[in-house]
């Protein structure tokens, strides 16, 4: 079962698409997905009202994919959580994570453009595995804990203008990851629960068709669970908001690749999450 | 004129103080003062229905005060934007404004309690002036074009804990900005078009009734027109968003000052917008 928003842009509407692949209307149950649906159980719910042949099945033919989850309320990202990328970027692997924030309006969905922003020379991408928070997370202490406060998973490309993020910043890397489009997601949200080892799944990005990074969430500096520990010492993490916990190696700024450029087509994907595809424009 | 939102937590409602000191009910024009309602429009709707007598007199005694705009879609906050406290924090005044966020459930009311997080030994005040967001700002090019997009002001506390922000944030502030209720907001939103100098506003914080931080908006390293013009370069800023301008001299960081303890009190104070006061409390 996963989770699904499709329409046009500010029209999604809340689907479900059962292990069968048939596609279910999920708005009987809600009139969108987004952090109080999850908090109210949201994902059992569905579940149970799936099989309870409650949803009646939609034809979605042609829709357009949105991001999983509407309005998120913050999006909090993680740097340098994979020692080989930390090394491309020229940094030691970090002791404690790395916190930094996109605006919440950057989230579009996983097929949308990207647009390169204007004045920009290097733009890159970064898949990443997406956190979606279910319920409150304030002062954790076990994984266990940690990991019930998730909702679910889905893919993220944490797209960043390094020379906005590092040159112009004053070493604050929020100005280089806040353009607009900047942070396709989805194409679902997969429920926690149906994800047998979160820190077992491999994250891919392609550009152009050729591969950029491949990489598995098991080389991660800090596990899924150890951020939402760490992260609920230094905030409360709300139901809808979105971790991006951290991109592998790979990307353009370890002067392997060239940088983005309009006419350029990105790919990420991530074992059992779904595939994304952005054709890059210009802002 | 000055908007407010008056009641419980997670109950407030929207409320207009006319200028000559009595107090309206704003239900019979928005259910609440938020990103929408200003985009709408919200300002001049507010002073036509006011004026036109549509807003019935409101006893409001006793009510808490609220921060004075509802679920705010992203809280952006520019560092180092007084060259004296810049100084005091051992930097040069930046060459190019400075961007990190607060996640937007730190935002409180005026006079709620801070809680001095877990853990913490060096929890800090800032007084600022916040921005607030009316109209969608992207490549904005004028001052007059940026001007343009501010619904009002307000009266923020970008409260701090600068071990968390600096000793184990590797460097990214936002660890050490985002801890529950950091940022006290309010009391009210003053109309853009009623200040008649942005960058002429004296801004003042006290600690336990001494004064700590006595500056003026003038002595901005980057004027609100400035920072909204270059924000626009790198983001889009939306309707609801909140623009945290920095904070003059005057911080415990400086080492001239303890830093806060449970049981401490701060108040913070804009020349025409408000004043504050907070409790500190234990997380």
């Amino acid at each position: 079962m996963e989770l699904l928003r499709l329409g046009a842009v500010g029209d999604e509407r809340p689907y479900v698409r059962a292990t069968d692949g048939t596609v279910h209307d999920l708005t009987p149950l809600t009139a969108d997905i987004d952090g109080a649906f999850l908090a109210a159980d949201g994902i059992a719910r569905t579940r149970a009202a799936l099989e309870a042949g409650e949803l009646p099945a939609a034809d979605v033919d042609g829709l357009r994919i949105g991001a999983p989850i509407a309005r998120p309320g913050a999006v909090v990202c993680i740097g340098m959580n994979y020692a080989a990328h930390a090394a491309e970027s020229g940094s030691e692997p970090p002791k404690q994570p790395i916190v930094f924030f996109k605006h919440p309006n950057t989230v579009v969905g996983p097929d949308d453009e990207v647009l390169v922003p204007r004045g920009s020379a290097k733009t890159d991408w970064e898949v990443e595995l997406a956190v979606v928070i279910g319920k409150q997370a304030r002062y954790v202490e076990t994984d266990e804990e940690a990991l019930a406060c998730v909702a679910g998973y889905a893919v993220s490309n944490d797209v960043s203008e390094r020379a906005f993020q590092i040159e112009v910043s004053g070493g604050q890397w929020s100005k280089g990851k806040c353009c607009e489009t900047f942070n396709p997601l989805g194409p679902a949200l997969v429920p926690a629960d149906e994800v047998s080892d979160v820190q077992d799944l491999r994250l891919k990005s392609w550009v152009n068709g050729e591969v950029r990074q491949d990489s598995n969430t098991r080389d991660m500096v800090f596990s899924v669970a150890a951020l939402i520990r760490d992260l609920s010492q230094y905030m409360v993490l709300s139901p809808g908001d979105i971790v991006n916990t951290g991109t592998p190696e790979g990307v353009a700024l370890s002067g392997r690749f060239p940088f983005l450029s309009p006419g350029d087509v990105m790919e990420m994907e991530i074992e059992g999450l779904g595939h994304q595809k952005q054709a890059l424009g210009k802002a």
